[in-house]
């Protein structure tokens, strides 16, 4: 196992499953929900048989920090085809995460395409985008950005450093370190990489607590590039929703995401 | 309790929630989705001391008949602002759903609108679009269009019979019957009362069984008519999402959803 696989790896343990939170993958030392979400989610895939997530829900309770987790998994239903997992992943602390997925083999996915209704963000190629790196002397780009390749459109990366027109989106390149395959559970990963598109509306840089968040795997087994759009529309009393677009090199869309997260303080 | 609330109630029953799904709300036979998430969530929203749902996630495992259910909730965790509520609802049968959601406190939504980038879905008057109205010798429209007012714009009615565009959208107005407020619960229902938007994209009229829905309550307390939206922009592989935006009358968004469902065969 290499890279992403290996720093979401999980062990069954008597009836559940064990992981080792590693550290680097924070943001203002809060771990990133989307790396947990893939723990959990290998954890899930583990209950159901090697299955693995068609659409996931984690609802994040508390803020985890690195070292050993426990995932404990229960299967609400194991059908022909779907399996549904529900989990909650918790520490001496408590619980931090609940999760829901439903779950299928890579064969029930992937077939025919009927209707795309939509085109694929507009980015100029990678090595002309803007990439982050995890800041020496600050908290922002994050810790995260050195375990992951994210490349910034130039526009929404000068958007993130208050130079831009405000608009609420984030385009952007995402790869994992080591060119392995893009899985379901490295999606997870990627569809919650990116900087909050709020960001780039005058809102304040700081910690935006993901409350929820859901991520649809339409394809799975991409390799190389992943062409992301990450945008909100809303900001309203308090809430901000963020939803994902995630496409692999062959102009397919692979995951859909949505978050429900706090205003940012 | 009138209409909705009362369709949807639930009594504790020896540290569970019991329930009774009404004849009437169902489409092909299967009871909707949105009026079971009502129901769940009352039960989540009793064992969190009443607060009601910000956001909350249904799988759908199996399809529920008219009859008494039973809903058990689990509170994963009980915070200062926020209560993260797990729940399966059940029947002799087995699990027909499993739900989480997070819960919080009127006085914890609500508050300044800080941006909002759309515009209100284009609508007629209600009266001048086309209700639907259960059929009398066929299965659609469904009888649960007996229980509610959708009214659709004649455009999209248009498409609905075969004579439209093949654009995947439905936008019309939803109430209750009785002008009852519309509610956490109320708009649970509301994000699925509407026929599937691929119904305009010459796909067949048939069955489209959700997998999984997420609604965000982004404000309570409506009344009067909600103006609704409902795209889908992928039908790949066999899955569709179905994305929904739903206003109040003084043109604040009140909930977002997202469903992702088989395509109909």
């Amino acid at each position: 196992m290499t890279g992403l696989a290996s720093a979401t790896a999980i062990v069954p343990s008597g009836g559940s499953w064990r992981g080792e939170v590693e550290s680097g993958w924070d943001i203002f030392g809060n771990t990133n929900g989307g790396y947990l979400m893939a723990m959990t989610a290998r954890a899930m895939s583990g209950a159901a048989g090697g299955r693995t997530p068609v659409t996931m829900t984690a609802h994040f309770t508390r803020p985890v920090r690195p070292g050993p987790v426990v995932v404990a998994t229960e299967v609400v239903k194991e059908g022909r085809t779907f399996t549904t997992v529900r989990a909650v992943l918790t520490t001496g602390e408590g619980t931090h995460l609940a999760a829901l997925g439903t779950l299928a083999a890579a064969e029930a996915r992937g077939g025919e395409v009927t209707l795309v209704d939509s085109t694929l963000p507009d980015l100029p190629p990678p090595h002309e985008c803007v990439r982050l790196q995890p800041a020496e002397d600050a908290p922002l780009p994050p810790p995260m950005m050195g375990k992951v390749e994210v490349w910034i459109h130039p526009e929404d990366a000068d958007s993130l450093l208050g130079r831009g027109e405000g608009t609420p989106r984030i385009r952007g390149w995402f790869r994992p370190l080591d060119g392995e395959t893009i899985d379901s559970f490295a999606l997870l990963v990627a569809a919650d990489a990116f900087p909050p598109a709020v960001f780039n509306a005058h809102l304040p840089l700081a910690w935006t607590p993901t409350l929820e968040m859901t991520t649809h795997v339409r394809a799975d087994g991409a390799s190389g590039w992943l062409r992301c759009q990450f945008t909100t529309r809303f900001v309203t009393g308090g809430y901000l929703e963020e939803d994902g677009e995630l496409w692999d090199e062959q102009g397919r869309l692979v995951a859909q995401s949505r978050q429900l997260a706090l205003v940012p303080r």
